[in-house]
C-alpha cells in the first residue's frame, strides 16, 4: 500500500518518537502517585514540576501559573466557565463568531444560565477586527475571549493589538485566548500582549492526546470544573497524568526548538497546494496574508467538501471537510461568518500541514485533485 | 540499591507491560482524530469502540453506556454535577461520611450553591448501613451516592443491597457508586444492583493515568460538565485518548482475566501484614472482614503515621498515611468518621497492595516495622 499523505494536523498529529520515548520511560518508571509522600510519589512530582517549568520557560511565564488538563476543550471551559462563576450577575462576556466549539459551546451553555454574552462578527479573512470587538466591551465586561489562530481558516487575530485594547478600556477585563492552534508554532508573549487565560494542547503538536494546559496568570480568580483531592493548587484535581505532561514538555521543546523550520516546511506545501487556485473553480477561503501557512482552507466551487474528501481518501490523501470538531454535524461556522455563501462553504476542503509533510506530497495532492475535478 | 518494596497501590499502580505495548503501538499508529472522516479517523474512532465493547463486556453493560473522561474524579464529577444540573431546586442528595473528596468535595460545592445534600454517618467497621442510608432517602430524593470500596480502609459496602432498597424505595431515584477501588478487583452486577452510574479509573489497575470511565445507564439524564465538539454523544467533549483508552481496555481485560489469582495474592501479602498487629499496639483500623484484601489500615499506637511513613521509606517500603489524594492536607477523613480517635486515627498507615506484590515483601515489611517500633 501507498504510505498516506497525511494533511488533517489541525485535528491531529503524529507522536514524536522522542515524546513517546519519553512518555514510556516515565509511564513505567515515575508511576508513583504525585500526591503520595514517599520516593516515587516525590519523582512523580518533580517530574511534573520539571515539566512546568520547562514549558513556562518557552513561554516567559512562571511555572505557577500553569494548570494541566485533560486537553484544550478542558482549558476552554475550565477558562471560561472558571471565570462566569465568579463574575457578577451583571456581568458580560465578549466573544467572537469564528471560535472553536469548545469555546462558542461554552458560551452558548452559559448563555442558557442567563449570562449575557456578545458575540463579535468577523471580517472577510476571517479573523476578529480589534476596533469593532472593542465596540462590544464596556463597563460590565467580564472576559473576552477570542482564537489566535482558527482551526478551519488558519486566520491569525491580532492577540497583541486586542490585548493592549482591552486593557487600556480596563485593566479588569480578563483576556483568554484559545491558543490550541498557536502554541509551539507561533511566539506569543503572554504577558505583554495582556493575555490573563491561554489554552492549548499536546496531540496538535505531536504531543499525546488527553494532555492541555491552561496558562492562568497570577492573580486570575478562577473557580474550579472539578472538585476533589486539591491537586494543582485547588484549582484541577485529580491524580495528575505525570507522564503525559512530561511528553507534552518534550513536544514542546522540539516544536520551539524547530519552530522556525517547521513554518518554513509549512509554508513551502501550502504554496505548491495553492496551484490548484483556479482549477475548475478552486479558491482560497480567507486571506493568505493574515493566515496561518500551516493551514489552508479552498472551496471547489460545484462539489461538496465531502465528496473531494472522499475522492482524496480513495488516493490515500487525507484531509478534512471544516474541523473534526464539527465535521460530523456538517457546521461551517468559521467560514459563512466570514461572508462566504452557504453553497460555498459546503464545498470547502481543509489541509492542514505539519514538520512530516513535504513538498513533494502537496505536489502529489495537486495531481490527485486534477484527476479528480476532471473525473467529476 | 535494594528494590523498592511497593505498597501504596490504592494511590496509583505500576503500569503492565503488555498495557504499554499497547498504548505505544496505538499511540503511534492511530493518531487520526477520532471525529476525523478519512482513514485515519475512523481507525481511531474503530479502536475506542473496540475498547468500550470489550470493557462493556466485562462489566455485562451495553458499550454506550461508557463514557470515557480523564480520570476517576472527572467521573464522579460528571455523576454528580451532571445529575444535579438536571435535578428538581427542591431534590436532595445522599451520600456516606466516607467518601473520595472528588465525590464529598463535589457535594460541598453543590451545598454552597445552596443544594441539599445528607451525608450518612459510617459504622465502625468503616461500611455504611444500608437501613441507616434508607432512612435519609425521600421522595425528593435525586440521587444517592456510595462508594463501593473506601480508598482509606478498605471497607466494602454492600452495593447490591443498598441499590435494591433505592430502587423498592422510588425507582426514579438515580444510584451513583465510586468504584475506583473496585473495578477489576471485584466482580460487579451493575444492572443487577440497580446502578446508574459507576466510576471506575485505569490507573489503580495497572492501566495509564489521565482514562477514567463512567458509566451511565441507558435512560439516565445527566448535563456534561463540558461542552465543545460534540463527541461521545454529546456528554464528553473533547478529541478522545484513543491510545489511552485502547490501553485501558487491555488494563482491564487483564484484570478481569487474573481476578481471583490477584485477590490471592493480595489476601496472602496482607495476612503475612497483619503478624505485626499487637506489637506495640499496632491495630488494624475498620474490620477485615468486611474489608477488601488490597488495603490494609493500620494505627500504631503514640507514633505519628508520617513518622512511620518515612521511616519505611528509609528502608525502601513505600506506604502512606489516608489515601494519596488527602495525604498533604493531613485530613483522616474515613478513619475519624467510622470512630476512630483523633489521635489513633493519626497514627494511621495504609498498605495497599497489588499483583505485583510477594509474601517475601510483607515479611521483609514486618521485619523493618519491628525493627522502626523498637528504635522509637
Amino acid at each position: 500500500m501507498r504510505p498516506v499523505i497525511y494533511f488533517d494536523n489541525a485535528a491531529s498529529t503524529e507522536p514524536l518518537d522522542e515524546v513517546l520515548r519519553v512518555y514510556t520511560r516515565a509511564a513505567k518508571e515515575i508511576y508513583g502517585n504525585p500526591s503520595s509522600l514517599h520516593g516515587y510519589g516525590v519523582a512523580a512530582e518533580n517530574e511534573i514540576k520539571g515539566a512546568a517549568s520547562s514549558i513556562a520557560e518557552l513561554l516567559g511565564v512562571s511555572p505557577d501559573e500553569l494548570v494541566f488538563t485533560s486537553g484544550g476543550t478542558e482549558s476552554n471551559n475550565q477558562a471560561i466557565s472558571g471565570a462566569a462563576s465568579r463574575a457578577r450577575k451583571s456581568a458580560n462576556f465578549v466573544t467572537t463568531a469564528a471560535e472553536h466549539p469548545s469555546v462558542s459551546e461554552c458560551f452558548a451553555a452559559l448563555k442558557k444560565n442567563n449570562l449575557t454574552v456578545k458575540v463579535v462578527e468577523t471580517g472577510a479573512d476571517g479573523r476578529v477586527d480589534p476596533v469593532r470587538l472593542l465596540e462590544a466591551v464596556d463597563g460590565d465586561t467580564a472576559l473576552v475571549s477570542v482564537v489566535h489562530i482558527n482551526n478551519e481558516t488558519g486566520a491569525v487575530n491580532q492577540i497583541r493589538e486586542i490585548g493592549a485594547a482591552i486593557k487600556r478600556a480596563d485593566k479588569n477585563i480578563l483576556f483568554h485566548v484559545d491558543g490550541v492552534q498557536s502554541f509551539g508554532k507561533y511566539r506569543v508573549d503572554l504577558y505583554g500582549s495582556g493575555v490573563d487565560l491561554f489554552s492549548f494542547s499536546a496531540h496538535k503538536i505531536h504531543g499525546l492526546k488527553g494532555v492541555g494546559c491552561l496558562f492562568v496568570k497570577n492573580g486570575t480568580r478562577l473557580s474550579p470544573l472539578l472538585y476533589g483531592g486539591g491537586q494543582q493548587r485547588e484549582l484541577r484535581p485529580g491524580t495528575e497524568n505525570a507522564a503525559g505532561i512530561t511528553a507534552f514538555a518534550e513536544a514542546s521543546r522540539v516544536a520551539y526548538r524547530d519552530m522556525d523550520k517547521n513554518f518554513k516546511i509549512a509554508a513551502s506545501v501550502r504554496d505548491v497546494l495553492l496551484k490548484i487556485t483556479g482549477r475548475d473553480g478552486a479558491a482560497v477561503n480567507g486571506d493568505l496574508k493574515n493566515g496561518s501557512p500551516y493551514i489552508l482552507n479552498m472551496s471547489f466551487a460545484g462539489h461538496k467538501g465531502e465528496i473531494i474528501l472522499n475522492a482524496l481518501s480513495g488516493e490515500g490523501i487525507y484531509v478534512s471537510t471544516g474541523s473534526a470538531c464539527n465535521g460530523r454535524r456538517g457546521k461551517q461556522n468559521a467560514l459563512v461568518k466570514m461572508g462566504v455563501t452557504a453553497e460555498r462553504a459546503e464545498s470547502a476542503v481543509r489541509f492542514s500541514f505539519s514538520r512530516f509533510n513535504t513538498i513533494g506530497e502537496a505536489a502529489e495532492c495537486v495531481g490527485a485533485l486534477d484527476k479528480i475535478l476532471d473525473r467529476f
